[in-house]
Formats: C-alpha cells, sequence, structure tokens
C-alpha cells in the first residue's frame, strides 16, 4: 500500500504547480519532480492528471471560505464583506499571479479536460447560489436594495470578479480587485 | 523567400487552435500540421509560438470592432449595444466554446509567455478605455446615469463579461451572457 505521505506531497505540488501554471501547462512529471516522488509513482497515488486536479480544485473550493455567506450571527451585508475580504487577501498573498484556480480552469480548453472544466463551471455554480442566498437575506433584513434579482446580481458579481482576478494576474496588480470591490458594494448592491 | 500563402496558413491554423485550445495546450507542431505545413517551415516565418499569438491576438483584437464604441452618428448607448451584441454573436457562433482570447491568453501563466500575457492585458485596456469613452458620451447625452464613475463602470462591464464568458466556455452555453448583458444595461448603466 502506498504511504500517504507520498500521496499528499503528489497533491500538494500538484496544487502548486495547477495553480500557478495552469492545467496543461504542468505535466505529471512536473509534478512528481515538486513532490521529490518518482515520476512511476504518480499512478500509484492518482488515476490521472485529471484525477489530481480535480481533487486540487475540491481542496480550492474549501478554501474559498463559501461557509462564510451564510455564517450564522454575522448580519448577510457583512458575510459577503467579509467573504470578498478573505478572497482579496489571498489573491494578494500571491502577488495576485496565480489568479482564481476557477477561472484559470474555466478559461482553459474544455475538450482537454472535461472533467476539470466541469468541476470548475460547478464550483463556480456553488459559488453563485451562495452568494444569491446571501444577498437575498440582505435585502430581507433592509441592507440591499429589494428591486434587485439576487441570482442574477450574484453571478454579475462572481463573473465581475473572476473577470478582475484575469486582469489583476496578467498585470501583476491589484488595482482590478480595488475597482470590482468597490462597484460590487456602490453600484451592484447599492449599498455605499 | 518563403511564400506568403504558408504564412498565412500557419496565422490561420495558429489563431484558431490558440482561440480554441489556449497557448499552452497548442504547440507549434500542430499548428504547422493543421497548416499542411512542414514543422520546420514554422521558424521560416514566425520567430516563436509567442510570436505568432501576438499576432492572433492583434487580429482577435481587430475583430473585437472596438470602432464600434466611437462610431460616427450613433448614439452613445447604441454603440454599446451594438458592440456587445456582435461580441455576442461571435462567441455563440463557437457554441461559446471559445471564450473570449482575452480572457483565455490573461488565464495562462503570466511566466510561460510573459510577452502574450502584457499583449492580452494592453487588450483589455484598451477595451475599457474605448469603452469608458462611450459611457461617458452617453452620460453627456442624458443617456446614463450622471453620477457613475465612466472608467470604473467600463473596467466592471469588461470584468464581468470576461467571467461570463468564461462561465459560458466551460458549459458550452449562453445563459452567463444573456445574464450579464442583461445586467450590463439594467444595473450597472441603469438605462432599461
Amino acid at each position: 500500500m502506498p504511504k500517504p505521505s507520498l500521496r499528499d506531497a503528489l497533491l500538494d505540488a500538484g496544487f502548486d504547480l495547477l495553480h500557478a501554471g495552469g492545467y496543461a501547462a504542468t505535466g505529471v512529471a512536473a509534478i512528481a519532480a515538486a513532490a521529490e516522488a518518482p515520476k512511476g509513482s504518480f499512478y500509484n497515488h492518482f488515476p490521472s492528471k485529471e484525477a489530481l486536479a480535480i481533487e486540487a480544485l475540491n481542496r480550492y473550493a474549501a478554501s474559498r471560505r463559501l461557509d462564510m455567506l451564510a455564517e450564522p450571527g454575522v448580519a448577510p451585508l457583512q458575510r459577503i464583506r467579509n467573504h470578498i475580504d478573505h478572497l482579496h487577501a489571498d489573491l494578494a498573498a500571491y502577488g495576485y499571479r496565480r489568479g482564481c484556480m476557477f477561472g484559470n480552469f474555466a478559461a482553459e480548453s474544455p475538450s482537454a479536460a472535461p472533467e476539470v472544466t466541469a468541476a470548475a463551471s460547478a464550483a463556480l455554480a456553488r459559488w453563485c447560489a451562495l452568494l444569491a442566498g446571501a444577498i437575498r437575506d440582505g435585502q430581507q433584513a433592509g441592507e440591499i436594495v429589494s428591486g434587485l434579482d439576487a441570482g442574477a446580481a450574484a453571478q454579475l458579481i462572481v463573473d465581475a470578479w473572476e473577470g478582475a482576478a484575469l486582469r489583476a494576474k496578467a498585470d501583476g496588480d491589484g488595482t482590478p480587485i480595488d475597482n470590482v470591490t468597490a462597484m460590487i458594494f456602490d453600484r451592484i448592491l447599492s449599498v455605499r
């Protein structure tokens, strides 16, 4: 039976390389080398690069702290602010150069790794749904304008965040994230 | 001297493969094969894959019809609508599966092809600037609410479009584009 620690090392290395470099650009050999594992050992632990990428995406999704959007005892608008602040800090921690793994994977060719594309799409859809819930809670609490379609607004926020993350990544600069954050609250949710 | 037609065939094939598959996933050999050119001939016409990708990006940028945003004799809001309709039709023509080349290239690793990343970033910045000009014209014409920062709104629209294009690409479905289009006019520009 393979040692759990080698599997963890492959997943850790794969997570970092896939996040920084993208799916197509990251090979199994590079992942094994970064994990200091023999290349042949990769397939003792993962059936395919695609399988590792989906585990990495799930780990990334868990680190998005979507639970913040439904956190008990916190006012809805503050939940959204806390969540956005968390995402911003995470992008900034890598100088914006890694971008959002959801968007990175969604931007790559769907035909190269259809299960990875589908997992990224599902992660974005789940994010939209939880954000829509927080917006609806904010509307019921009188914090967010009532005439807004919460589902449509949540999609707009997620899309705008992903686009800003792309521009921030390309430039290695957080200005697009500052802009989208201000516009989410000032313009889309009209709360400032 | 190389025949111009072979160079054109390489650029045509490269454009399609890079748009559909992305930068890292598309090799020089595949481009040459799609152009029915000997692999060795590629470097008679282009110094590198990066150089071809930048030419492809410039061709893509020209096809975005940014000139529509400043079209003489057309009301500013209608210019924005015409431009968005043009972009939507182009995404739809490929079943949304190719996405936007600007966003696709910006999403890939900046370290793999820094000049391609910089060209994608510059293209997005130019788009933002021209869109901001049309928004300003619309504000002066009384078509768009005056309290809006045109530059910030233009960035929000471009970011939201790019994010929606990613989701549409992942799913092969235009629903995210329909949503962002409605939200651009209803919510961001408040004109419906």
